[in-house]
C-alpha cells in the first residue's frame, strides 16, 4: 500500500544549494555557459542524482537529459522540464529550480512507493539560455523541429568553437532516437524573473501563457547638423526624432495595458559628438502582446504613429520587423489542473502571462503544457542578486508535485 | 595720389581655388589638419603671398603667422585674422575664406597704392578647428593667454605626436615675442556654417556675438529589467527617461527662441540589448544663449526640469556641467562699422550671432572685435558640400575692405 506523497523541502533546498557549487560565482550566483566544463559537472550530477530517483537517463544527439520513471499503464509520458545551464554571473534559482523541483517530484514519487499511470519524463533542455550559443531554448526547439539537428551543431561560439564539437567534448551527444516526443502533459516550474508576484505579495503564480515577442530595427535618418550654428526650426535631429519615439513606444504599451510591454533597449546616435546634432540614430524595438493578431495591431499601430511623428520632423523612418515569436496560451486543461493544485498548495496563486520565452513555449507547440511561476523577489533575475524564498519555492514544487498527480488522474480517459 | 582701393575678385575666387588644391579630397573639400604636410604646403603658399602684398611675414612661438603692413601712423594695428587648417573631409571655405579675404583686402591696397593710418595685420591662427590637436582655437586661445605655451606644446595627437613637436617638423616655430596682441581692431570674415543667410535670401551677415556655450554630462540611472517580464507600471527605464530629457532640452531651447539652441549630440544605453530595459544611460546636453546670466538661467530651468523628470520616472539624475565658454558681445563701434560697410557693399545684410566658436571669440577678449559672415549653402559646413556662391564671397570680402577703411579713419582720434 502506497502512502501520498509529500515533497521533502530540506532536501529540496539542499539540492538547490549543492548545485548552486558548480560553477559558483563570488558574488552567490553561478555561470554555467552551455557545453562548458560546469555545464559538464552540472549534468553528472544530475545523472547520478536521477539515477537514485528510479529513473532511466536518456541523452538525445544535441545533449537533451531524458530521466524516465515508468508508469503502469502504456500511456504518454507526464514530462517535467527545465534548464540547469545558466546565464554568465545570473543567479541559483533561474532553471535549476525547475530540474530540481522535477527531482523532488521524482524522489516523493519514490519516497512514497507511487507508481504513476503515466510515465513520468524530467528533462534537462540543452542550452536554454543561449548565451554561448544563440539562439536560445536550442534544446527544445530542437526536439520539436523548430530547428533543424545539422544547423544545430554548426553554431559557432565566440571562439569558434563549434556546438557539435564542444558537446561531443563534455561527452553528451547522444542519440536521435531519444529525442523527447509531445506527451501527455508538459510542465515547466521556473521562476517568475519578473515582480508581478511579488507586488502582489504571492508565492505562486499559474501561467495563462507566454507573450507573442517581435523585434523591429529602426533607423531614422535626418540631417547632421553643428549643435551652434543650427537653428532649431532648421533641424532635423535624428535623436530627438528617436527620443520622441522612445516615448511613443512607452506610451503604446501603457495604454495597450498589463501584460503588454514595450521596450527601446538599443539605441545609438550617429555622429555621437557632444556638439553635432545627430543625423542618424539607429535603434531596436521590443513588443508583446498576448495573440498573434493583437501583437500585429500593436505593430500597425506602432508604425502608424512612427510615419507621424517622421513626418511632422522631416526625418525618413525604415523599419525592418526581423523576427517574431508567436504568442502560446497554454492548454485549458492543464491550467486548470495547476490552479486546482495551487489552491491546494498555495492559496490565492496569481494568473499571470509570462513576458520571456520558456522551454515549455516549443513544448506547447507540440502538445498540452503548462507552468508554474515562483516569486522572485524584486523581480531580478539574470544576476547574481536573483533570489526566491526557501517557502515560495516549497510551494511551487509542492505545487508541481500536486499538478502531476492530478494530471495522472484526470488524462486517464483521453491522452 | 591714391586712388579707393576695390577688391578684384577674380584674383580672390583664383586663389581660393588655388589653396583648395592644397589637401583636396576627391569630393571636392580638403583635409589640412594643424600642422600636417598640408598645413605645412598651405603655410608656405601662404607666405609668399604676403610676401608680394607688401608685408612683413612674423611666425611666433606655436606657429601663427602674422603678416605686417606698415600703416602711416604710430598707431596700434587693424587685424584680420582666420586659419587655414581645415576638418577631415572639410570643406574649402571654412577659414580659408577669412584668411584669403585677408590677402585680397592686402592686395587690393598694394594695388591702389593706399597706406593706412594704422599697419594692418593679416593672421593665420594655428590650429582653429582642434581635430589633430584638442581644443579648437588653439593658437588664438594661447596668444591672448587662455593656454599656456608649455600646455600647448605638451599635447598629443592620436598617434602620441607633440603639437610642439610637430611644429618643429613642420618648421613653424617661430619666436613668442611675435605673438599678436591686441590692436585697434580684430576683424575676422566667416562663412555662417549656419542656415539663417540662406533662409532669408542674404549674402552678408553682421554678427552681434558669439554665444555662450555650457556642456553637460548627464547620468541617469534606473533599473535593467528583462524586456518580457517586466510590467510597464514598475520600471525605472533609464532610456524612457533618457528620451524624455532629449525632448525637454529641445523644448527648452524651443520655448527660448532664436538663437538659443539646445542639443543632445551623445546618449548611450547601458545595456545596450534588444530584450533588456536600459539599467543607465550617459548623454551629453551642449546649450548656448546670448549672455553668461541667460545661459546660466537657461541652466537652472534645464537642472528643474530634469529633476522632475527624474522624481516622476524613480530614476536618479546627476549632471556635469563640467565646460563653459562665456558668451562674447562683440564690439559696438566694430560691429556698427560692418553694418555701415555692408550697408554700401551688400546691403540688406543681416545681423545674427554666431552659433559656434571662433578666433574672434579670443580676440574679443582682447580687443575691440568683430565678425562678418558669408552666406552657405543649406548650412553645410565641415563636409565636402560646403559651398559659398561666388558673388556672395565678393559682398563678404569688400564689407570686410570697407570695414577696414572705415576703422582706418573712425578710429584715428580714439586708439
Amino acid at each position: 500500500m502506497t502512502s501520498k506523497p509529500f515533497i521533502n523541502s530540506e532536501r529540496l533546498l539542499t539540492s538547490i544549494s549543492d548545485y548552486a557549487r558548480i560553477g559558483a560565482t563570488p558574488g552567490g550566483g553561478v555561470t554555467r555557459l552551455a557545453l562548458s566544463e560546469e555545464d559538464q559537472q552540472v549534468r553528472k550530477r544530475f545523472a547520478a542524482d536521477v539515477a537514485g530517483a528510479e529513473t532511466t537517463l536518456r541523452v538525445d544527439d544535441i545533449g537533451n537529459m531524458v530521466a524516465i520513471r515508468s508508469g503502469r499503464e502504456a500511456l504518454s509520458p507526464i514530462q517535467i522540464g527545465s534548464h540547469l545551464d545558466s546565464v554568465r554571473n545570473g543567479g541559483r534559482f533561474d532553471g535549476a529550480l525547475g530540474v530540481l523541483g522535477g527531482l523532488e517530484v521524482l524522489r516523493a514519487l519514490a519516497d512514497a512507493g507511487h507508481v504513476t499511470r503515466h510515465p513520468i519524463e524530467l528533462i534537462n533542455w540543452t542550452n536554454e539560455e543561449g548565451v554561448r550559443y544563440e539562439p536560445a531554448m536550442m534544446g527544445s526547439g530542437a526536439a520539436y523541429g523548430v530547428f533543424e539537428r545539422g544547423w544545430v551543431g554548426e553554431r559557432t561560439d565566440r571562439d569558434g568553437i563549434r556546438f557539435g564539437d564542444a558537446l561531443d567534448a563534455i561527452g553528451y551527444r547522444g542519440d536521435l532516437a531519444y529525442r523527447p516526443e509531445p506527451g501527455a502533459a508538459y510542465l515547466e516550474l521556473h521562476i517568475e524573473q519578473g515582480p508581478v508576484l511579488d507586488e502582489a505579495d504571492v508565492a505562486v503564480g499559474v501561467v495563462e501563457g507566454i507573450l507573442g515577442i517581435t523585434w523591429l530595427d529602426v533607423v531614422v535618418e535626418g540631417q547632421a547638423d553643428h549643435a551652434g550654428p543650427s537653428p532649431m526650426s532648421t533641424r532635423r535631429d535624428a535623436l530627438a526624432a528617436a527620443a520622441e519615439i522612445v516615448s511613443m513606444v512607452e506610451g503604446l504599451a501603457v495604454e495597450a495595458g498589463p501584460p503588454v510591454v514595450g521596450t527601446v533597449g538599443r539605441l545609438s546616435p550617429d555622429p555621437d559628438l557632444i556638439n553635432v546634432v545627430p543625423g542618424r540614430v539607429e535603434m531596436s524595438v521590443d513588443l508583446r502582446h498576448q495573440t498573434s493578431a493583437q501583437l500585429n495591431d500593436l505593430v500597425a499601430e506602432f508604425q502608424s504613429r512612427l510615419d507621424a511623428i517622421a513626418t511632422r520632423r522631416k526625418v525618413t523612418v525604415t523599419v525592418d520587423r526581423f523576427w517574431t515569436s508567436e504568442a502560446t496560451r497554454f492548454d485549458a486543461g492543464i491550467v486548470g489542473a495547476i490552479a486546482a493544485s495551487a489552491d491546494v498548495c498555495s492559496p490565492g496563486a496569481l494568473r499571470l502571462w509570462s513576458g520571456a520565452g520558456h522551454d515549455a513555449k516549443y513544448a506547447a507547440d507540440g502538445g498540452p503544457a503548462g507552468m508554474i511561476f515562483v516569486r522572485s523577489r524584486g523581480g531580478l533575475s539574470h544576476c547574481e542578486e536573483e533570489m526566491s524564498e526557501d517557502d515560495d519555492i516549497a510551494a511551487g514544487v509542492a505545487t508541481l508535485l500536486e499538478t502531476v498527480l492530478r494530471l495522472d488522474t484526470a488524462l486517464s480517459s483521453n491522452d
